[in-house]
């Protein structure tokens, strides 16, 4: 389906597609599956700006040198509940499911495991980690940090990312609890995806050097500052999360981060950290399960507030989106497209990209 | 030193008050001086709302059979990383402390412990558990649920807490990063310091049954409808909280509390949830605190917002409000403290109670 601006891409090709660039750039096989699936997840989810429009930038920073293809990710020091792992320059998505699996395997063992990486790039979207623990009845948190574009409250330069956290919890009939926020108004990539669509941005979103509001994309991408979330408390969190993903793991924080798009030949050397909680030793699995049922149907059972259609649970809507586009398909921006086939074409991968849009039923 | 509506007491005399008063209602000494500590250090640090505040209502709570002064708190469950406790329907904060402090004994063998705590009660400020960590070199993270005050998002009726959540996060020369913040736009018991003050509230933080907002304090305490903070964002962490407070521990959730205040003599049967994280596995402990101040550092450095005086850490208002309340006594409002001296009369404790004004110097 080719409408005006948006092209609905199948999501078996679109996540095909990724694979077969990043096998191209040097990435071994299995590993692009890996940074693939938690892409196309981005993608599915409705989370556009941590999906396929990341993989033009990565293509950059692959072949110049910011994102190492191959790395040995490493344990550098090691006891029954935590791990640090060293990243070696790999694709953040790589390391981010290689930590998070440790944690499950550890916390099988002693209940609970967190685990810090150093030495990462960009991971993309949190919520794939943390999403990880679901299915061995664990409930997963992840966070990381990124280059500084939250200025402190009170402050006009940044000077920590707007560094997310996802949590993840199982739950038994109803959808799992699947939380990832930034701390910011609405996270960069909001921004950077107005920006490719040549779109405005509202006032309130991101500011100037001076502390005047912006409206351009653009200069937004520019100026990087955006407002925190809920004042002193989106600044406050955001901090904590770089103090966990970037002080404590040994990467680089704060001002020191460069930031991926700028430095492409550079490695981001941020930090992720991460933990999953075994349930069990609490209560058996069914029963934690169907008690976080019973909240979610208390959630979505109050009286709506005026203008609302529907109260749903936190991360429902991602969930039900990812259950639309997995049927009908992801409905990917022109822009967004057009970059995807412009890198089919440097790598000679044209008939894969001619693959991407859904044939009509 | 005593003015028309403030009235600057002594903290050490504040907390031998607060010791006799549990002590009269049949709370053990050492019990009653932990409970005691946590009361005051929310005073010191300028929480009012979370401080001594509350004294007449536990004392209350205490004689009716709500709060049980002599528990027995069990362990229920235990690995090597989580334990399961049940505080025998005890006051929160000696539940809550005997619960983090076995989280730092748990952290110091395996790195990491999460404690989970059903069957407890009002357990006040957030922070002081998580800050128990910090002089053991461990990072620290506290929540509760509570009764409900705070409506999904897009819905009129209360569903869940507004679950606060706390982080403490050691730094060298600088002040600790404390965060504690209520996902309401302000905290319940600022709203219940109006009431008590006999002030309003201004529009947006609570509103009425039919969604419309609520200037009245005692409106306000009734209705038990906050505004999240952040829109979505700050429902969705009350969520997460409350799964990890009340779903996790096998404690009551949601809708099934039914709220301390109205209730003295049923036990609130809340739950809370910690976890201790030791940094030297990480990093030595040092090492960790010199890039915590090198982070505070940067904060602290960036250029003024129009307006703005100062930009403070996470947690720095806190701690310098606790340096001056030390120094020159805690500034306790006419209010409360009149209520103190009714509690004091009802348990013959008139004598002390005359010894909670600051002297001049």
């Amino acid at each position: 389906v080719v409408q005006a601006d948006v092209v609905t891409t199948d999501p078996v090709a679109v996540k095909q597609f990724c694979i077969e660039v990043f096998e191209a750039l040097n990435v071994p096989a299995d590993d692009a599956a890996i940074v693939s699936d938690v892409l196309v997840e981005a993608d599915l989810r409705g989370v556009d700006t941590h999906g396929v429009a990341l993989l033009g930038l990565y293509a950059r920073r692959l072949k110049a040198g910011g994102i190492n293809p191959r790395p040995v990710i490493r344990v550098l020091q090691e006891t029954p509940s935590l791990v640090l792992l060293d990243g070696d320059g790999g694709m953040g998505q790589l390391v981010g499911v290689s930590a998070m699996q440790k944690c499950i395997d550890k916390a099988k063992q002693t209940g609970l495991c967190a685990a810090g990486v150093r030495n990462s790039n960009h991971y993309g979207m949190a919520a794939y980690y943390a999403m990880m623990a679901i299915p061995h009845d664990m409930i997963g948190f992840s966070t990381t940090n990124n280059e500084p574009c939250l200025p402190p409250f009170d402050g006009l330069d940044p000077a920590t990312g707007n560094n997310p956290q996802a949590y993840a919890i199982p739950a038994g009939t109803a959808r799992p609890v699947v939380i990832d926020l930034a701390h910011s108004v609405v996270a960069f990539g909001k921004i950077d995806m107005a920006a490719k669509l040549g779109k405005p941005i509202p006032v309130g979103w991101a500011f100037d050097e001076n502390g005047d509001p912006l409206t351009d994309a653009h200069e937004a991408q520019k100026a990087m500052r955006l407002t925190p979330a809920g004042g002193a408390k989106g600044y406050c969190l955001a901090v904590v999360m770089e103090a966990l993903g970037g002080v404590l793991t040994g990467a680089l924080f704060g001002r020191e981060l460069l930031g991926h798009l700028g430095h492409l030949d550079q490695k981001d050397e941020v930090g992720h950290f991460f933990w999953a909680l075994d349930i069990a030793p609490f209560m058996p699995p069914l029963r934690f399960k169907a008690r976080m049922d019973e909240l979610i149907c208390q959630l979505k059972g109050v009286r709506l507030a005026r203008g609302a259609r529907q109260v749903y649970a936190p991360g429902e809507p991602e969930l039900l989106e990812r259950e639309r586009r997995a049927r009908e398909g992801i409905p990917m921006s022109r822009a967004v497209f057009e970059d995807l086939r412009t890198l089919a074409h440097e790598l000679a991968l044209e008939e894969r990209a001619e693959a991407l849009p859904r044939r009509q039923a």
